[in-house]
């Protein structure tokens, strides 16, 4: 087991979403597009091999870019401007050619389509390492006795195996969304000024499939400038994600409390101490995962207040997306990386589980007697001779086992040995093995 | 055309989230259960008819009920206890099966899925419903001319086919995404107290199979009290349609403004009208609409908050789901129908399309020119010239057109008749035609 | 100690926001108009008699007004009409009087603000006496030590006395925000159809002015049907309270879990338990109060993200408010009167608390002997030192104590006795009981 | 009037909050500390000296600060790592000194109130200088008539001077919201490991009420920690002002639409131009402020779902604020800025706010009518008539004046001349100018 590396964890995500990046992306279109055109013939090969020569991060002024884009009113304005700018002084036939037909937002939703099916690739493969380890925990500790809680409080016997088979089961439906989510998000988006193509009259349609197989997009039914369900799902879809991510961690956590010591978040230098307190060992991985479980919701709901979005093109919602997706997708990922690690690597105390287990003087038992008890004398009465006798099981400190064995009713019922079986725990586990195994199944399909 | 009936626009959803029907869901699973167990041969048939026959929310104080609830922390506990007294009065033998080995969660959360899976249905209806009307306004004016609008500024023409097919395009999709929805949402939940379903022994998974065939749900590879995507996966489903409802409203409702006057919401006695001015026709369907729109990201962010749910049960936030989802419904529900009867009733006015299209002298052709006169003297060179004309056209007040042909530069590249042609719309609609028929096709496959 | 009564816990807020109160408190506006106008004569007194008679809620039909509302946009309209069409079966010259110069908004929000200023009187009310129980646990307590702890791990000694004075701290700074938030929101909206006031020529000033007195309102600049920051404020004073509820029953309910057991809600019959497991004692109070703190968020979300209205009375934002207010003030109550409950009749359990301090074998002094051995070593190597210690005490599962007690540079910088004494958790509060004395001072300004 | 300038817009807000900024306000608390507890005695004060002189940001590797952060769960830790070190390698003597008796909280969260009484400076002074640009367009134009708009539907007449002045009521309202707020956030956070100030032993009162001071900060009665509604409420204020915000932007975009063309945001070189449409003018002041108005909702429930924290320090929400709260600040700031530049300089059309008000052929004078009628017919008879002759005056598109002098019932109750009268928007303004000298005067005080 070696210890993660949470300073690698959030890197990727942020290249992908980091302004270089994002300025990239947006060339990417115009090279292809210039391509595209070359294709269709209404672009010089000549011109497009010039333009998409200049279309690399390195020659644009990134200084200049973000403030001219705030008097503008989008990147795309300043970035075309450089962009002819440059060409012109190498080619200035080709740079009549730059951005043909397209408008800024062909631009910049293009280009964040890029970007978010790199980020996707990444969910994606982080999804499937997470699944990994928790199958590898799974089948480790499918047998290993805990305690299951219920509103904090101890509630019946299970196995740490079936704790994150549950984590798991949720997983597995949240690769499933991702790739239900791909082919409507990782489309073209190219319909210029109002989303007629009008710019280009009757090669419209032939430039737009074009561009599309350039970049490998799908080719939408018609531009989507002011239909903002495509990138609003994206945000819901990670939501979800993030939500069970949190999950997790919160329960991780609840098991890492000084009072329970089931887990515990591996150790490593500069890892989780505290500045001042020797003792601490915190559960930095799990705080990373919260945090995004506690700033995504509102992000999403950012994303879904955005929609309502003016005519052919929206005044102030589109705006509101161009920062608020990416920082999604960093929470996210890493969220998600945070408890991969996590999850590989934490020290699980079985010892604690069992002592856990043990420490209500058999309280947490008292469902399987009341069970036995209810096929003889119904549930309800069961429940009132099983509820008085934890109570004086609480109130005296003892242990249950010894109240039930005073109570005539229940001497009447139940045999000292099927007594015993009723409070171990090991037989009162129900589906819990059956329901591991289908899990496991549906996170192999 | 008949007139809207937005009075009993919410009356379904209303019905099918209210207290009775949340009620009659709960004892349907009880019911259920009953009938299960009896054909796995634990409970007598006798008892499992008399549990179905008790289960009848006519038969329940409805007033105790939800006061109860506050009591002990949930609506099933007392409902559970009104159950079983009422059948003990008649049968007390059957009292004894009552809700045997499910847990509070169990019956409310399958109760919930029931009452899910009658407002799915019922979004369904809706959606088609409003697809269809949708349709019909493309067909009808697929070549009706107008402003193309972005951030609230003239920009090209379009057609009112186009604007209609790009909200279509996105209920298409909002269609595909509840098809996708339902099957993970729409299944059981059975796991008695800790989510093992210990208390049946080794019969648990055979009795969650046979309830799950009862109730025509699915049967889930293990229970979920703890894991909440699938319930938040709805909400974020609703939230989808919903942005793009609002987006349809605030359209229309722009379209409404007394200087635009290209649509207007049907009026009817009653409807829209002012307390104090004689004039006015405010658009409530909009007003529905776009409040939803604003409401459900907020409810939406909610679900998502309330997901990291704590161990086999949370504490908060499985509570916050209680009232938040079938809220999120009710506004879906309402806003969908709102502006399904816009949709399919609102007044065009055509005329006024036509003549707020020739509102600007012209400068919404300006592009046209400018992607004629590029093809000759570039794309940067055309738009400084045709920029600088269109100022002229603003401060002089007179028509692009007249300023463009004492323009040198131009007269050398175009002739009258072409400059004539490149300043008609008509002719500059692009792929708009393309795009209609593309989504026309997808919204009937 | 008395046990708790939740089943009353919401019934006053839910009435102030009950359909019949907000016809009532929209009635109110209607008759103090009346009779504001009568005294500045331009209506007959009889007249004004005659309206203020008619405005009681048990003359409406309250099935017809909802209904009737969906259709024409609002309440006030259908209101308006029923009131006008009461009043002309008996007295046709009073009828022409009714809402004089009034608009829908008027109605409705100055009806809002009488039922705000119920509810804050209630808040207030609440909120001193939550203070009082805080204050009586604080006295009591100031000296039972317990665990200190942070990112859910033990880190010093504190007593219960200044943990609930953290809570009391922040209750005492809301109550000073309710105070001053009084004077924006409870103030009359009193404009017209578009805020002029102009349909009462030269009177509406006066007017206005002798209705604020009527209603015992503040008068003020101008009209607000646009400006929607009033209401908001609302929202976020709530929603800033209903934070801190949560937050004292996240550590209620922490410290109620079976691991800890340190707190207890109180039992009483009917709450609390299961339905299956008869041990079960839930916390349904803190359940309730951390159940708001998950929804209010979002609810607040909405007041805001509804702020942008439209011109001088919005489209959607304005109708956004009106659910999601009453909602917010709902479940700020509801937590409020459910943690007051809890805390004035939770039990404590200062052994427990006493025996969780001792838990770490001692590791929860470690900073106590480092801040001493700094004083000789330096920050660091003392806390390299500590460290070390920590690191072998959990290892070999021995106390610190002694641990310490064999290492040489402690041997010759610290004597047995002062060891002694810094692992005891009572000579290592600092400044607690000062803290304690200041809130509570605070707490009685 | 000079063009705004958005490119500097931004840049002071961001810089308040840079991670250069938050690295240099801890280093301010942790020199302030030393100097302190020089004071107070229990420091040399060469090693204050020391420690004072090596808290200067450009003393620190600002690569792997964040980076170590991560790993280490706050930036805290490897900031105080790093000054001990830069110390420790010229007087290793005052290294031990570093950080005494502190936590990583006290540093991070004092840290934060230094950046942000820096900011609250800066809202205050941009507020200021909007409620000037609103003065002084007030003054201009509280006479100008233009429409009163209601629902998207013409209503009344009004002046833009009483549309500004409802604005600047707002804005006053916020003015006085942020100084209540002052001097509940302006407070020192102090408190070590567990908020006791344990490791100072007698002397931590004495060092944090000198620590304050030192920091010009006020001493709160206890530490905060585990309390967040202070921080919260700083983001709530935000959000109200960026409501009223996001409402200025959508009146003035509202008014920029081609079709009602009274307003435009200046226009300047590389300003709100479109990549494609020479003629486009774009609302980018406008759109920022509306962006925030979507933004910042989410945003400020975000910490708001953060208040919850456990216990002395929070798992997870703490962190949630880190980056969540300035980003407030920065979308508050920057639309601020914007807003206040568009209102600065925009351009108002007078005449084009005269043709609107008469473009819908004397409808919006109706309720003038209608009011002058009641008089004589009662308001509901009044109301019928005239809204007849409205809708007449819609079907035959004639003026309603026209229509109103045909009306028998018209003819008897009001003459030519006073009927010409009524149709006059300038003598149907009510109490406007009275409301803009209460608000004017407000805004004064």
């Amino acid at each position: 087991v070696t210890a993660p590396n949470p300073g690698k964890i959030n890197s990727v995500t942020r290249e992908i979403f980091s302004l270089e990046s994002r300025v990239q992306r947006m060339l990417d279109l115009e090279a292809a597009l210039a391509r595209a055109q070359a294709k269709v013939g209404i672009v010089p090969n000549e011109a497009a091999a010039a333009i998409t020569n200049a279309c690399a991060v390195e020659n644009f002024d990134m200084t200049a870019l973000p403030r001219d884009a705030e008097l503008a009113g989008n990147l795309a304005i300043p970035l075309v401007k450089q962009l002819t700018a440059n060409i012109a002084k190498q080619n200035p036939e080709a740079a009549k050619f730059v951005h043909w037909g397209a408008t800024s937002q062909d631009v910049i939703d293009s280009g964040l389509v890029l970007q978010l099916r790199d980020a996707l690739d990444l969910i994606e493969r982080g999804l499937a390492e997470l699944a990994r380890a928790l199958v590898a925990q799974i089948t480790q500790h499918r047998d290993t006795l805990m305690v299951g809680r219920t509103l904090l409080q101890h509630a019946l016997p299970i196995t740490f195996g079936l704790k994150v088979a549950g984590w798991l089961d949720a997983v597995t439906r949240h690769r499933q969304r991702v790739r239900e989510l791909r082919p409507r998000i990782l489309v073209l988006q190219f319909g210029g000024a109002a989303g007629t193509l009008a710019a280009l009259g009757s090669q419209g349609n032939a430039i737009a499939a074009t561009l599309a197989q350039e970049l490998n997009l799908a080719l939408p039914a018609m531009p989507w400038h002011g239909q903002r369900d495509r990138v609003a799902e994206v945000a819901t879809v990670c939501g979800l994600l993030v939500g069970t991510l949190g999950k997790i961690a919160r329960d991780v956590s609840l098991c890492m409390q000084t009072e329970v010591g089931e887990l515990a978040e591996p150790s490593a230098p500069g890892r989780g101490g505290s500045s001042t307190m020797p003792h601490k060992r915190n559960p930095i991985g799990c705080a990373a995962a919260l945090s995004a479980a506690i700033r995504v919701p509102g992000l999403v709901s950012t994303m879904l207040s955005a929609m309502p979005q003016e005519h052919e093109r929206g005044l102030g919602g589109w705006q509101a997306e161009w920062e608020t997706l990416p920082e999604i997708f960093k929470l996210a990922s890493g969220a998600l990386n945070h408890m991969t690690d996590v999850i590989a690597t934490f020290e699980i105390n079985a010892d604690r589980m069992a002592t856990n287990l043990n420490q209500s003087n058999g309280l947490i038992m008292a469902e399987a007697v009341t069970m036995a008890l209810a096929k003889h004398l119904g549930k309800h009465e069961a429940h009132r001779i099983v509820e008085h006798a934890c109570k004086n099981a609480i109130k005296e400190s003892r242990r249950l086992r010894e109240i039930l064995a005073e109570e005539p009713l229940i001497q009447t019922q139940i045999s000292a040995a099927e007594l015993d079986k009723l409070m171990d725990p090991t037989h009162y586990l129900g589906a819990t093995q059956q329901f591991i195994d289908r899990v496991l199944a549906a996170a192999n399909e």
